[in-house]
């Protein structure tokens, strides 16, 4: 079981099947995971259910040796049957009180927040982290909101009662940016992902933290 | 509770969003049980969760006076937070026991089912009923398999110790056809959400059941 208080938010890893075919999910997750990578989330919104459990078992199994958090996108259906350490859902998913309801008080859970509203209407009791942007203009995800910027990001941070990860368009120099303000984190696609040496790409991102952190 | 054992399988409607776009899924659906379709499915492949959780509630209310089963595709998530009363799952969907394994004995699991091969390789003590198909070519269903005809069906239905209810491309000629076969009944989508009046062609189908049944 995974300790839900002591998480590592500063570079979380969503998976993304399109580019990760060089090396392949499991692959690119041990990478990450070896390089530092605090939580790792399986995402793959054209998959059929099969398929995103397979990978789940596959990853959870891969990423047992690390004892970070394996979470699921969306499908809290796979979440549970692949015994996976959480759930992350937006806000055209599964409404938060249905998803804790589902998966019970140890299961972590993280919400997708683009503005001050949604964080206002959020229960926080029902939510372990939220996953806040798009910081800057992502081509990752189809249908994201407008980019809120780091001022957006700093802001919501400021008043969020649960720890906030920074996501969208994020690249090592971003990630200084957001580093200097009181995020706790950045979750990526491309910049680990897309990039020719995934471990190596998470290892910059990790320094690139500490150097905003620190400054 | 639905009773499990008394399921009347002869007109199963399963809801499309495009072809209900006319009368709305819910209006479509309380006409179909309103002239004795015996289970109504939600199937929305294309649907976020939220969408897809705020039907089957909607569903699941307007249905409560008719008595009849809210089945609803894929999601087992959705399923069990509307407590709809079951699931329909196809092969490139979570994994029998799997489901099983959420939802608990008592709720209906339906699988897709192509060829015998499928058929022998279920475990029928975790199956209520099996959807086999497509019958005939459909539009609706865009990665269906090759159609089996009346006599795929037929063979599938006298091997299966669940009951079997025939889909894809079915209209009111052929289900006297298939009512000669010892299948339960039909599914259809188009037969009924795409008509200008869906509680008359739930009738018509229903007539052409009898029809095919007694000759």
């Amino acid at each position: 079981m995974i300790n839900k208080t002591t998480l590592d938010f500063r570079v979380y890893l969503v998976l993304d099947p399109d580019l990760t075919a060089q090396f392949g999910m499991v692959e690119t997750a041990v990478a990450a995971a070896q390089a530092g990578a605090g939580l790792i989330q399986l995402r793959a919104p054209n998959w059929k259910k099969r398929a995103c459990y397979d990978c789940a078992i596959a990853l959870k199994k891969a990423l047992r040796p690390f004892h970070i958090p394996l979470i699921v996108d969306d499908h809290v259906d796979v979440a549970l049957a692949a015994q996976a350490d959480g759930v992350h859902v937006g806000q055209k998913d599964l409404p938060i009180e249905v998803v804790r309801q589902l998966v019970g008080p140890d299961m972590i859970v993280g919400l997708s927040i683009n503005n001050l509203a949604q964080l206002e209407s959020m229960n926080p009791h029902l939510v372990d982290y939220i996953g806040v942007g798009p910081v800057f203009a992502t081509t990752t995800k189809k249908d994201a909101d407008a980019p809120i910027g780091v001022s957006g990001l700093s802001n919501i941070a400021q008043l969020s009662p649960v720890p906030v990860v920074g996501i969208g368009g994020i690249n090592e120099e971003r990630t200084v940016e957001i580093a200097r303000t009181v995020a706790d984190g950045i979750a990526v696609i491309s910049a680990i992902c897309g990039q020719v040496d995934p471990g190596k790409a998470t290892r910059n991102l990790l320094a690139a933290w500490q150097k905003g952190r620190l400054s």
